[in-house]
């Protein structure tokens, strides 16, 4: 029989968009043994992660619960939840991630209409509502940060203007949340779907997500509760239809999900201990450190990334107006094989950094400063790594000038230029 | 701020139909440092984890890999890319689970047929093949253990009947795979679906499938490639449409999962490191005991439950000839409050024994010996505290017979009857 090694995996310093570095705490939190689902004290651990969880989402939003999955099962979840075949969608495109959401919508049965805004940069709100009243969708979805070009949405004056439509705007935050300002409640957003293996700086596999009551109210004209578990005498009789078209999934029903969530239990599927255990440490550990400390020990990362980068002589991709503050892109010099770069920094460095995708596949590298991941050792390390890698790669840059340009602001709190 | 304490759970044993106990290694294996997704190493893990499945399904199929969320998301993403709108399915229920297999088919837009069982009984085979060959319905989907009633489904006949017919067969082995033999091959089974969290004593969180050319086939028909990861001229152009309808979920797209799976490594979601890791010690840890043994090992520990539970003077839920051999339920005595026995096990014994659904809400308790729980030390431990709590409730036992009768089959290897 083929056999199989112990498991050791080497230590990364991981600098790409997700997943990141993972703080020891948390995998130590998943090393825990289990309880029961129904175990009083893991139920009171389900409890106290929703309570955190509506502090990372600056919300009072009833709702607050990771689905068992990864990041856009959150994203499936809502918009399977709310669309309705037939239901008008509207998705506003400025990168791959846009996409996604148009693709889910589209599967969803919904009429889609979207804009789409050349990759790197973002819309001008008024942009984006002018079509809102124009069109009049039912739900508008949208991106906060694009991680496959590092640029990031403001939302405020959308939430606004989708809140006096009477429009659900549903966003997602994958990318966002954790790492800077993500305001659910202040934004007026409908829906906000996270992640975990990005700026919480946990393992991928749930998808943090919330939603208010405009939301609850259409997901519950379309409940209908599992045969498995209705009255006996009716469990096996014709179901009794919900006033709207019952959801086209089981697992993604939202309804049946906050009723697993709530205090009547009722069964749906078996909540992931370990990742629960995860997701309550890695929110700890975020309210410990404070929201608004880690948004500016994200910017500072940030800045010292990009100031070393542009004093080696690199620019950096997209408008500057519009960056996500964690993710920075470089374009690939001319006549340099960006993968044979990726490779050498793993190889060599034990650094990985990512590429893109679709139009900018092969075009940028991606360096995240997301979490666990946003912290100065990393920084410097990869700034020290690149320029080596680039040198062996025949690239012309301005040789020491990185790291000492990221110590600088490290050192004296320097802001970065992109200009 | 309100704060949390640090994770400290009590310590339980965990005796239910999952999540049961895990493994010190397999918890030891979460707390790795992560790779990143595209990390050939990690993607050496993934195709390691694979190969370790196709040994736990017994199986040549090419597919065999998590889905990323718990047992149901196995279920939905075989049913959800199989069933196209108005295909025909067949349930044959005999437990909650069943239900589950309907409504999600529903769900999928499946045109639904059922026979039912009484609950605590299965199907003739021959019942199920006359329907089969009467209505020739595209797909059958079956529950091959139903943790409800603590019930196993011959499954042999029907599959080679399902081949016969041209009938895709797609199993619910949740609560069976790692415990009793699921012969996916020699059943001649399209699709199987297990989880994690019952007898392969891994965290809920990941749900192993495998299917064969059959159900891929019909995928590949419904295959579209997501916008973000077309070509970029194309990306934003209108969906060129498959010849099948398109498969009406993003998340559990198995042409897209088994494109991410592939050496193409198409980007889907971000696999869930340390589940992954989990599963992967998990299977380790299986194929090292071997499955014959591991067969065995839970054989035992249900003949040494049962003798127990009967020497004890409690009688058996359920027909014998088809007891499910990691589940064993007990009607709860007359003038018993089942719930109060639970949590007396639960408060006082830091023991967790599982209620039922539906019609059996109330009436039985239902007792695993599963993966990692089924041990000698729980067995015992089970025993002896269910018979104290019953006599603190009043219920008249033979004490002190329940221990001793499983002690038996342990120094014996005597086998217990369900008579």
């Amino acid at each position: 029989m083929k056999t199989y090694g112990d498991l050791s995996p080497s230590l990364r310093t991981i600098m790409t968009p997700g997943p990141v570095e993972v703080d020891p705490r948390v995998l130590r939190a998943m090393s825990y043994p289990i309880l029961g689902q129904f175990d009083p004290e893991f139920t009171g651990l389900m409890n106290q992660t929703m309570e955190m969880l509506r502090s990372l989402f600056v919300t009072d939003n009833q709702w607050a619960f990771p689905v068992d999955g990864t990041s856009r099962s959150g994203i499936e979840a809502v918009l399977t939840s709310l669309i309705e075949p037939g239901d008008t969608v509207f998705v506003p495109v400025y990168g791959r991630f846009g996409y996604l959401l148009m693709e889910i919508a589209e599967r969803c049965g919904a009429e889609v209409s979207f804009i789409e805004k050349e990759w790197g940069s973002v819309f001008d709100p008024e942009e984006v509502i002018r079509h809102l009243r124009q069109h009049r969708p039912k739900i508008a979805a949208m991106v906060h940060g694009e991680t496959s070009t590092g640029c990031m949405q403001p939302l405020k004056e959308i939430g606004e203007a989708c809140r006096e439509l009477d429009i659900l705007l549903v966003v997602d935050a994958v990318a966002t949340i954790g790492g800077t300002p993500v305001e659910t409640d202040e934004w007026k957003l409908d829906a906000v779907m996270g992640g975990t293996q990005k700026c919480l700086s946990v393992p991928s596999g749930l998808a943090p997500i919330t939603y208010n009551d405009r939301v609850e109210a259409k997901v519950l004209r379309r409940k209908r509760i599992e045969r498995g578990l209705r009255d006996p005498k009716l469990a096996a009789a014709p179901s009794r239809e919900p006033a709207g078209l019952v959801i086209r999934s089981n697992y993604f029903d939202l309804a049946q999900l906050q009723d697993y969530w709530s205090p009547a239990r009722l069964n749906h599927h078996t909540e992931a201990t370990s990742m629960l255990y995860a997701l309550r440490e890695g929110l700890r550990i975020l309210l410990e450190e404070g929201l608004e400390a880690r948004f500016a020990r994200h910017r500072q990362c940030e800045q010292a990334l990009t100031a070393g980068i542009q004093a080696m002589g690199l620019p950096l991709y997209g408008n500057p107006a519009c960056k996500l503050p964690v993710v920075t892109c470089i374009p690939v010099p001319d006549g340099v094989d960006g993968e044979s770069v990726r490779s050498m920094l793993l190889e060599d460095f034990g650094i990985e950094i990512a590429s893109s995708f679709g139009p900018l596949k092969g075009k940028i590298w991606r360096i995240g400063t997301m979490g666990f991941s946003a912290r100065k050792k990393n920084v410097l390390h990869v700034l020290g790594a690149l320029e080596a890698v680039l040198i062996r790669h025949g690239v012309s840059v301005a040789r020491g000038e990185g790291v000492q340009a990221a110590l600088d602001v490290y050192r004296n709190g320097k802001e970065a230029s992109y200009a």
